[in-house]
């Protein structure tokens, strides 16, 4: 039975979490800032968009006095990961951790802190943060949920079935890694060329006309390694390219905006990580291992 | 004899040629902008750096009762030179017409416009505009100057003489595409590669710890694409960039100014005509294609 759960991180995706648990569950929440939690403490999280409520939580910027959680969900981005389960080192040790994070390697991260079980997640969910207390929810796309290592499937199925309660769409699966790797194929090359190019996700993604083909290529390259793998994809990375791209309304991909902002991008876990697998699987990545090295010198160019 | 020159454009290497030309011939510049060209008539052109003179000229806006030049350089990026080009269309059918532009096709583009004997030359000078009026010479480096079609090396020679007197270093070769290829490979890369990331041509674009090999690669491409076009390259690409990134202070490629400034990049006869030229010859480019369709997606992010 999970009563408390601590979410880690109060972004865009910790924010739509903790906002939505607080309905079901004592929520507690990690931030960076003295002045988010106290504004957190004082006014609750308000979600918009596709849901409207005041979620009441407790925040904190350390787990300094915090109340013993069932579930820790991490919700920061990769760059922020590592100190972020640094501080859960010897702390609740009874209480299954949750990994958000894009790419690949946010298990293996929290794991060297600590020896909870963990459940792999997967999110498209997607929403734009108006304040440090509201989070307007845009996409309302399911999380999906996985056993890490020896994590019992009913643990997963618990911590899906309380997502579900809470309001939010979620699956537990025996596997997640066929969704992850989906997300990870498409966000290796949707949010490496977003970033380079300064477009948002629109049409020149899928359009033969424009670089629809480098797109294909790009994916292409990441399904056969995902095939190395022995990974059965969950989505079609080009097919989901050509769905959200007839969206209509232009996703702006974080990568994009984290190079415009001149903040670290999360390249390694995505594209780093992508092209390490390979390497290691032996597969051939050139126009991959480009969009890292490229990515990586846009990072260095900041100053 | 040549003793009436028109240069065409005003920009870096416009302002250095005209500025210099001007001390052994009659100089007439035709540039964009009407204050220009009044403040050119006014003040001459200064040039500073390497050399210490004021070039007198008389420039205007149109070729409209201008002198019959015995030669016309076509100075403009290569984006500019189709109107520049056709400005002249029926005109000063005397003359002997240079052409100086980065990339591959600025002949035909003249061609198509005019009778002319054409001289191909390839230039790596560079300098700083100061002002309309003064230009700082930088790199000191030689024209490589080669017969178009059926031009005589006979015209060719006397305008690398021309050159020489005016005290620029010129060099007249019985075939310039082996220099204008080792540019073509150069350019195509150390542009496409410093837009992309924001960096300027610096150390990261020959160390293997950060993209020297997506630069050896891209370079490997551009080199199977001269042999197949049966070109025995002037200068090893790979070689000019590892030069030039130890001369200390790393040079601003042009394409990098040109995406910060939102302005159209000369992508199209660089990057755009090596993959075409590629395409033409059956030689498989992916990173050099995947470069230029990240470029252009760079310019049309630009709103």
């Amino acid at each position: 039975m999970i009563e408390r759960v601590c979410v880690v991180g109060a972004g865009v995706i910790g924010s739509l979490y903790a906002g939505h648990l607080a309905r079901v569950a004592d929520v507690t929440c990690l931030v960076r800032r003295e002045e988010h939690a106290r504004a957190l403490n004082e006014h609750g999280l308000r979600v918009s968009g596709r849901h409207h409520f005041v979620g009441r939580l407790t925040a904190a910027t350390t787990p300094d006095g915090l109340p013993e959680p069932d579930l820790v969900l991490h919700c920061t981005k990769t760059t922020a990961l590592e100190p972020a389960a640094a501080a859960l080192a010897g702390r609740f040790p009874g209480a299954t951790v949750m990994t958000t994070q894009n790419g690949l390697g946010a298990e293996e991260i929290v794991r060297t802190h600590g020896e909870w079980p963990i459940v792999s997640a997967v999110t498209f969910m997607s929403g734009t943060k108006r304040s440090d207390t509201e989070v307007d929810y845009v996409l309302d796309t399911p999380t999906w949920l996985g056993p890490y290592e020896d994590t019992p499937f009913e643990t997963v199925d618990e911590v899906a079935h309380l997502l579900a309660d809470a309001g939010l769409k979620s699956q537990a699966l025996p596997d997640v890694r066929p969704a992850q790797w989906s997300k990870l194929i498409f966000n290796a090359t949707v949010n490496g060329v977003a970033a380079l190019t300064g477009l948002p996700h629109d049409f020149h993604f899928s359009d033969q006309e424009h670089f629809g083909e480098l797109v294909h290529t790009l994916m292409d390259e990441g399904k056969r390694v995902a095939a190395a793998a022995d990974v059965d994809l969950h989505d079609d990375p080009w097919e989901m390219n050509v769905l959200a791209t007839k969206r209509g309304s232009a996703h702006y991909p974080s990568m994009l905006e984290d190079v415009e902002a001149g903040r670290p991008t999360e390249i390694e876990l995505i594209n780093g990580a992508l092209v390490r697998e390979a390497e290691r699987l032996g597969v051939d990545v050139p126009l991959q291992a480009a969009l890292y090295a490229l990515v990586t010198g846009r990072e260095a160019a900041y100053s």
